[in-house]
């Protein structure tokens, strides 16, 4: 597979990526020392496809994670004052369209997919390749949930899991299709 | 600690305990050469507590997977027929005084609560000291959510995880208070 396209995300242990009102504050902090293997996924994309509410949430913090590599967001408004000079807006009548259109600006590598709507309509559409999902030590009751509506159920094949020292453990799957 | 309070559940990657229409089809059939587990808690195990809803679905199934261990069922309605003769009804005010009165009538040993209200109210009223969840490897979309609607965040502590040959991940917790 030249251009695997592959999630990264982390959960609570009940299913959200965030708490009520987008709270991240439940999310460790990664540092140099363990980043959860974050640099090294890094390492193998070329390109981020995300979907406009992640930019706008990424875009508010204090650090940018994804150095270099082209970041395309996924929205039919312009995004005023990019915060880095590799963001661009990129638009697509469906899913699979605007990960046609990164795949052909962006070449050979892999396509990381941010975004609890976008990773939703990709799955659905049977497009993800891999999911690298970090369990985080913390129920939160409510939120925005991890795949929410997902309108088919999806196999997954585990491929690998890794515990850190901090109770974060990292589940890794192939999705079948 | 001489009576810990466990939850013992399975659950679908995206967080669900049950899919659509309480749909169970995804959940593996543990067999005698691999039983993930659920043997050895059993073992340390003197007491269920089990919601109605569970308990109605457990008892239309045609296995019974509790053995001689004695099921309390919180429900004010009788229950008709039991499906085993170690079945009992339990009434209380609130969650903490039906584990209360089984913990009184069980004696000491591990009580195992199940059944997705039962185990959120326990959840709130800081009465679970361990969850052992285990995670297979589909993605369901849509069902009744894992602890949905606890109103607390709770910090958990991993004390161990395991992966299986068949991609299953156990995931042990003890529930910070």
């Amino acid at each position: 597979m030249s251009s695997p396209v592959r999630v990264f995300i982390a959960t609570s242990l009940d299913g959200f990526i965030a708490g009520p009102d987008d709270d991240l504050s439940w999310l460790p902090q990664p540092t140099p020392e363990q980043d959860y293997g974050f640099g090294e996924h890094m390492a193998s994309t070329v390109a981020i496809l995300m979907g406009r509410r992640s930019y706008d949430m990424v875009a508010a913090m204090d650090e940018w994670f994804y150095g270099d590599t082209p970041v395309f967001v996924a929205t039919s408004r312009p995004i005023d004052d990019p915060v880095a000079p590799t963001v661009r807006a990129v638009q697509g009548a469906s899913a699979a369209d605007l990960l046609s259109e990164v795949q052909a600006q962006a070449g050979e590598g892999g396509i990381y997919v941010d975004g609890g709507a976008l990773i939703r309509s990709l799955l659905d559409e049977g497009l993800i390749d891999e999911l690298v999902v970090t369990v985080i030590p913390v129920i939160l009751g409510h939120g925005l949930p991890l795949f929410a509506g997902a309108r088919f159920r999806r196999e997954l094949e585990l491929t690998s899991s890794e515990a850190f020292d901090d109770g974060l453990v990292q589940l890794r799957y192939r999705v079948e299709v």
